[in-house]
């Protein structure tokens, strides 16, 4: 029998090259959330497939959730997003935790899709969320952080775009000022949040579709193209500009362009899937014309926690993916030379591996990362492997060598070789 | 309808108490295994059941693996142990890759058994390999790796003791020495594997139930006994001390003990689980009196690489799980005192968020991870919260503090209260 070697459909191995860049990613991600105080968590792959049943939406659910039955007959998934499992764990402590709670994970999260640029059925998503702010410092907060991420990655801010809406304002315009029936409402919610992948005859086709022969002729399509065309606030009809989430919207793009994030728009198609969003949402979205999708996206969802039978916490959060992310840094030539940990290679005969041995170890308690190769083949194959693996010292350690402790430490990149003691070389590496 | 709380059975929630203990642990695990050369490699939870199939062994593939069939009709699994996948991974790139190779990986693992004490659902497990060197110098590293780890964590070699085998030394045994038959061998080897868990008479009666009447009366038992009672290599009966297993192993012991390895010894009943162990074998045990169990395995296993259909690769590696090794580090109370990693702690009214949010951004740019109380609540309340996280500077912001640019800098350990320029802050928190 032969095993095939490819990964699993629509998931991704990754060879050490791959998670240098993964590494490099996520150890950016985590620096900058970390210096606005957010503490990291993590929970098990496998929930409940009831966690998802409530809000994550139907389409999410039935259809792309990885679920099973497990052999004790318990109805299980694999996670397709974090929000439930980190709502869960706020709730199982809802009261010794230390509100406001600022709380990042980058979880492994699953989805059976087909495999697409950018959308694969296996990916990585920081979630980053803060509890117990019910006011809007804490949206503020979150899109400072995003930009502070693409900004820590050397973006500038004509590469990507901060999008920004209101879920109550859309539900002012639906029941109030369109007076649709909540059901008529729901479907117009699924169908704006898919509108920017619709061809505009579709996007009016459907729009028809669920609005009644009278809706019709009071003209409600051309009244909601109308507001969905908005391209600021001041854009909306006059009737809109002063209800509350208008006005709070408003209030927060001033300030963030106050405080320098001049790519900030209000974008009134801007829904989040999710059924739980319930106060300000918001998506970054790459400019460039051969990528331009959401990356991110996030926003307040009051209700979660107190779906587990205790108090509602106030709470906002937002998820980027690593897939589209990796995109946009590719794109937009952001992603540095990383070079191999490994900074010394040990080349050496096979008579020599006891003595090679205790100099590694020399090296190793100095702070520098070295292999030594103890393959026993010949000095110019290993030499070879040095290179091949991109570590650029090597030391050459023979039984002339050892006598003189005097080593040839060779630079793969010049060719240059030096003479030195090993503390000259310890030297020579740590500086 | 209420949600439960509880994780998954058997699975955890790493709170970001938890997820510190975590990170130190894997951090540290990282740090030394790097300092050998070793690069990291990743790859997804989910593979197909059929890689499990062939070597794992029966009882893990049937009544342990999580497996299911997807959406597209694949048997898959969520993995039960990483060695597979990465033989997959080398093997897919058989002919490009740099040997001898040096990988680990940290993956999240998955079994269904019953869970007890340092055996959950979930576990993550360290997986240390080298691929690409045939003779014992690495099997030699691997336990120098292995030790370095547990002396990293502050262990004493009397704290832990590795017990090494070799698989061929018990294939000598079986075959020439008792000249059983195959499957005789491989019962035996699945019986000696469970042995240190069993009563001794169970293990006198399942073996003599493996044992045919006349090789009874041949005394087989007895010579098994006698062979499995060897306290070192000198204990084995004369017919065995010769045979190139037994000189490789006492060769390599030798070599281990002259490198300050002093708690390594021979153990012929070390078997390892796992099918596709073709040379030597260790073990790493606890020697505390409440946890005196085996903390983590390996050794060579030549034949897995080849099973996809590429020449095969010599290879040996070994894995360790993390919550074997967290009771191993609390129960000799080598655990650190692990600190908030947010610094600061910033107490403001809602009135002067905006400058606040200013004096954020300056400790960030500075380096000083720190988190600003966004919630409006009295100042009062915002200290006990900064406490609550242990935290241990808080900043206070009134209006007075910005006039004046001197700010109240609280010491929540001492009580104590400076007044500081902004500058002085940094200075003090950055030293």
């Amino acid at each position: 029998m032969k095993l095939p070697t490819a990964p699993y459909k629509g998931a991704r191995d990754f060879y050490p090259e791959d998670k240098r860049r993964q590494d490099y990613m996520f150890g950016v991600l985590r620096r900058v959330v970390k210096s606005y105080g957010y503490e990291e968590y993590d929970a098990p792959i496998l929930e409940a497939l009831d966690l998802y049943k409530a809000k994550s939406g139907q389409e999410i659910v039935s259809e792309q959730t990885y679920s099973f039955v497990d052999r004790g007959g318990r109805e299980v998934a694999i996670r397709p997003e974090m929000t439930p499992t980190v709502s869960r764990m706020v709730a199982a402590k809802r009261q010794e935790l230390a509100y406001p709670l600022r709380w990042f994970s980058i979880p492994n999260l699953w989805r059976y899709e087909r495999p697409q640029r950018g959308r694969l059925r296996e990916h990585w998503q920081l979630n980053v969320d803060i509890f117990g702010v019910a006011n809007t410092n804490a949206e503020l907060e979150l899109i400072f952080v995003a930009d502070d991420i693409f900004q820590s990655f050397h973006a500038t801010r004509e590469m990507y775009q901060i999008k920004i809406n209101h879920r109550q304002l859309t539900d002012y315009i639906l029941s109030d000022y369109l007076q649709l029936t909540h059901e008529q409402g729901y479907a117009l919610i699924k169908l704006i949040d898919r509108k920017s992948k619709m061809e505009p005859f579709r996007f009016i086709e459907q729009l028809d579709a669920i609005l009644t022969p009278e809706q019709k002729q009071n003209s409600l399509s051309e009244k909601l193209l109308d507001v969905l065309d908005a391209k600021d606030i001041q854009g909306l009809p006059k009737e809109l500009l002063n209800c509350p989430p208008a006005l709070e919207l408003s209030a927060m793009i001033q300030s963030l362009v106050a405080h320098g994030l001049t790519n900030v728009i209000f974008d009134p198609t801007i829904m989040r899937g999710f059924d739980y969003y319930s106060g300000i949402v918001f998506e970054v979205f790459d400019t460039h014309p051969d990528n331009n999708r959401s990356m991110m996206g996030g926003g307040r969802y009051d209700g979660l926690v107190g779906m587990f039978g205790v108090d509602p916490v106030p709470t906002a959060g937002f998820g980027l993916g690593d897939a589209t992310l990796a995109n946009f840094i590719e794109l937009h030539n952001l992603m540095p030379k990383l070079a191999n940990e490994t900074v010394l290679y040990i080349a050496v005969l096979l008579d020599e591996i006891e003595a090679g041995l205790a100099i590694a170890r020399r090296f190793r308690q100095a702070g520098i990362n070295c292999a030594i190769d103890v393959s026993g083949r010949k000095l110019g194959d290993q030499l070879k492997t040095a290179q091949k693996k991109q570590i650029n010292n090597v030391l050459i350690i023979g039984p002339d060598e050892i006598k003189a402790n005097k080593y040839t430490l060779k630079n793969m990149d010049s060719s240059k070789e030096v003479k030195l003691t090993l503390d000259q070389v310890v030297l020579k590496l740590t500086k």
